[in-house]
């Protein structure tokens, strides 16, 4: 008999599995990746992850890195900026899309090893580069989907 | 003549800096340690970020890591839980201090690389380790200092 509460369902991606972007961004499988971690250290860039959330809705846009570049440029531009991990390269949010995080304030955490970005995003689009399925627009952040009590993912509807 | 919006101020601690856990929690120097990322890597835990948000108030609690265990600890107990890094051991929140932020949903990044655990603080106690310094209760979030755009840490006011 399955103890009570046990969570059975597969959570990783496999070692060998190289999922397409359309099943990470718009699949309802759950395959994490929790070598990212490895990755990011494995590039030997120094950086402390960063969450960048609305300072008026209070929703989290999208977990990143940065370096000491990276907040040195946000606090310079006011725009939100990373260091892009798999590039390595300097990242000001928006550079590419015109859909910038304008950088209201940085918190930092009690161990000072971590950052919050407040921003504001953009207004007439999201912060995703992922979009909706039915709009075509940008999704607003990054964490439009939940994990269900089966292990699926689910769609949560598009904010008005 | 200094580039205009030029930020000249120290962000990192030095590589042989060892800062007290005074200095670095309830001090006023921005010191980051951008190494924190490397020493996750090190210990080899697969792991990904993990921010976790009060889903009423939307404040952001904490950023810290989980590998497959602890996201299978949290979706069985309903209790945030995560993989401690510096102890190398799983870690749910609250266990030892009766502070646990209960688990409402977690939520997945576009690219299934970081999570997003929406909860509940505890209703007479705050999520962080540190105390204000007036009350002396915990803070209710890690993000209690702001970086000023002279450089220093700037405590936020006690949430009332």
């Amino acid at each position: 008999m399955a103890e009570e509460g046990k969570v059975t369902f597969p959570m990783a991606r496999g070692a060998d599995e190289k999922p397409t972007h359309e099943e990470l961004e718009d699949g309802s499988r759950l395959m994490l990746d929790f070598t990212k971690l490895q990755k990011v250290a494995a590039t030997e860039s120094q950086v402390v992850p960063v969450v960048a959330q609305d300072v008026d809705t209070g929703e989290v846009y999208v977990i990143a890195y940065a370096n000491e570049l990276a907040v040195r440029t946000t606090l310079e531009t006011k725009k939100a900026s990373f260091w892009s991990t798999s590039r390595n390269e300097l990242w000001i949010k928006g550079k590419t899309s015109g859909n910038y995080m304008d950088l209201v304030e940085i918190r930092i955490n009690c161990e000072q090893n971590s950052l919050l970005y407040l921003v504001k995003g953009p207004k007439d689009n999201g912060t995703c580069h992922t979009t909706h399925d039915s709009s075509k627009k940008n999704r607003s952040g990054c964490y439009y989907r939940k994990i269900t009590d089966a292990g699926a993912l689910e769609f949560l509807p598009e904010k008005k």
